[in-house]
């Protein structure tokens, strides 16, 4: 019976752990960068505050506490003899887990509104907990890399997070990332021409699948969902959405001339993008997107997504945009916010597909003591201790090894762990320093040997 | 309605994270240094994985989560109808949150017993979760800073957590720490020298309150729990355990004579401390203490736990000690292992109590660049691109001011934010740039402005 973790979680080895850092301090150095500041939420939130923000279908992933104590006291008899799960769940679940970090920022900022000065650039480096399907790329604990800015409708931030995405991903050695970018008013435009307003979400949703389904089936799902033919025809360019980004604004420009809120959305694009454009990117391409439709219901203003290199098989490594009236839900309103999301999980599985965590340290020990004579030990340990106060990670093999056999577990435990450097003995304060991996061994005193190992 | 967050919970502000993010670097700088190495596991665990390696209350205490779905359908009809909760519990939730650290890392070495090699020196910092009446100093969520060893039952370990405790204490400029420690052996012995072998835990129970309720108290709560006079009278030693930690040995080693067990355990102890006492501690004081029996039920060997400085009221701040056979409830037997604990969360209000926070770097931007003219914008934001690059936390303020009330709002935004520098217009490629603290204001090009930020 060997024991197990729930299904999509993860045990981190000291490898992984370091990697992850890697990649967690890169993408924090830079929100700091950009002058993002630290906030933590706790990892379960009041149902109440969590509940009905991500639809019904997020109400369902969201992992709900059991109460303490005799919880089912609360609970009433007839939906209990009813197993009627879903109503019971409110009188015996009082709290549950983390479902995203936007919705705890919004949370926060309401609930601390009075400490804050706006406008107010939080990054947020926490777990979040969904009781999805796992497959490549989702599992049910995962990190979250968000940064937000709430309390200003500028634009220039929309630009400054472009800008942070391909920091952290030039940082990171992952080039050639692409970042999408669309408009929630493009969106709005384009049903408002084509007169579906009301199915809006149908259009976008359908139209999002272009890549994946193609365009006859788009077009199969959409006069499914009673959206006509004339305005599928109006859309036309749509479905053969090509060129430079200038170029596809124009197109969106010409189709959307009769439409105020779309014409609203091109304006706002074409500033971010000349902006852009003009202090030019390290590493990533932006790219124009009608059919990003991400978050839809949330969203208000720009959409973003980015996409790891192409060769890479992988769903979005990032996302995010802009919500005119997130803290409206907590009841604080007129506050819009912008942000966006690393996906810590997918850049992890990126990177090590690209074989881009050949420079991480890992937090190994340099230097290994052998113990083979219980009374040099004291000595050994002694130099250890200098060598720790001069920031060497170093470590003494604990168990005194006698016999040939137990010395031999000895050398073995340094080569398997592959560490670098091992004193096998000392005398007459002179060290023994074997470089494990040229074969090189010299005597030195205890400062040569810092002086060695630093 | 504002909204709130669950009871024993808590936010972190922007300097909270800091103060936080600054300790927890400390210790696992140190841990590192010492050779040990990160994991990670995850939040929660099967239930199985959990339940019933904490006792009673400690059951009680885990928080459980709900089974997605229509989880009512798993549960019987007997037992709902009862309002069972104990029995329902376990129909209705197959995962629960970490209780502590220390038996995740026995499942992880069992369940990795492959890839590790021993003996195995892991460190992990992560949060744990309790439904804990919520005081002082004590969370419903908290964080734990683990260390451990297994593999080995060489007491040079203990040797170096004792060390490792006044290196991280030292480092955080918290001096004067108490690291008490105790052995499990000497307690058994203690208990077989008055005979009262089964009243092992009524005994160290009612010991380890003679800090707090006095000698009267506690050989009342002894008589009541049944242990007699004469035994009471056996150990009178302990009721005035004063003198140096040699002097206290001598005076066990007597008290022990009887006692295979104890006298083991008295051994054990000369050799840390007398080993401790050669190496020399930082700032740390060691002191043995006979009453110290915390996780009896766990501990084998030493047992360990930290005082705050004297003076400042809080509970322990970090705690260990040895268990020979930790991973035997997950069925690999004969691993001896020993670790120990930081608690970061007593150790945050320790260090604020003690003002020892101001060296923290508060990571906020160096520089705002202020927005009075739209004209100068992309000159601002390629200066920003440049500074960024220099790794200059650095900001714009995203509206533009073009009135008075809005350019105040702005010069308002950075004071009360104690931003220190201000870039308040360009010109010509010149920045006038202002010093918010001393008031100085010069001009310079981009160049000397890095110089001046960096």
């Amino acid at each position: 019976m060997k024991p197990s973790i729930p299904k999509g979680t993860r045990d981190f080895s000291p490898t992984e752990v370091a990697n992850r850092t890697y990649i967690m301090n890169a993408i924090k150095a830079s929100f700091e960068t950009f002058g993002f500041q630290p906030i933590e939420t706790p990892s379960f939130e009041n149902s109440e505050t969590l509940m009905g923000k991500y639809g019904e279908e997020g109400d369902r992933l969201i992992f709900k506490i059991l109460n303490s104590g005799d919880y089912l006291a609360k609970a009433d008899d007839k939906s209990l003899s009813e197993k009627d799960s879903l109503k019971v769940t409110s009188q015996i679940s009082e709290k549950a887990l983390r479902y995203d970090l936007t919705v705890p920022f919004a949370r926060y900022v309401v609930q601390h509104q009075n400490e804050i000065t706006f406008p107010f650039k939080r990054y947020q480096v926490q777990p979040v907990w969904r009781a999805d399907r796992p497959q490549k790329g989702r599992f049910r604990e995962f990190f979250q890399c968000d940064a937000d800015v709430v309390g200003s409708t500028s634009l220039w931030q929309e630009v400054e997070f472009i800008q942070l995405y391909d920091t952290v991903f030039s940082k990171l050695g992952l080039s050639k990332t692409i970042i999408k970018i669309n408009n929630r008013k493009i969106l709005s435009g384009i049903a408002e021409v084509i007169g579906a307003q009301d199915k809006l979400i149908d259009f976008t949703v359908a139209l999002d699948k272009l890549d994946k389904i193609g365009k006859d089936a788009v077009v199969k799902e959409m006069l499914s969902k009673g959206i006509t033919e004339e305005a599928i025809e109006k859309v036309q360019p749509l479905f053969n959405f090509t060129g430079s980004n200038l170029d596809k604004l124009a197109s969106l420009e010409s189709m959307l001339q009769t439409s105020e809120e779309g014409k609203n959305g091109v304006e706002e694009l074409h500033f971010v993008i000349h902006a852009v454009d003009s202090l030019g990117l390290e590493s990533a391409n932006l790219e124009v997107d009608v059919t990003l439709a991400r978050g839809l219901n949330y969203y208000t203003g720009a959409i973003f997504e980015v996409s790891a290199p192409k060769g890479v098989n992988m769903g979005s490594i990032g996302g995010g945009g802009r919500y005119d009236d997130l803290t409206g839900i907590f009841g604080l309103k007129d506050v819009s916010g912008v942000g966006i999301s690393f996906g810590l999980d997918r850049i992890y599985l990126v990177l090590e597909e690209l074989g881009l965590f050949k420079t991480v340290d890992n937090p190994k020990p340099k230097v290994v003591f052998l113990n083979f004579d219980a009374a040099t030990d004291l000595l050994k340990m002694k130099a250890l201790k200098f060598l720790r106060e001069n920031n060497i990670k170093s470590e003494f093999y604990p168990d005194l090894g006698e016999s040939n056999k137990q010395q031999k577990r000895q050398w073995k435990y340094v080569t398997t762990r592959e560490i670098k450097f091992v004193v096998s003995s000392v005398e007459n304060d002179v060290f023994t320093l074997k470089n494990m991996i040229s074969g090189d061994q010299i005597d030195c005193s205890l400062s040569e040997l810092v002086e060695k190992l630093k």
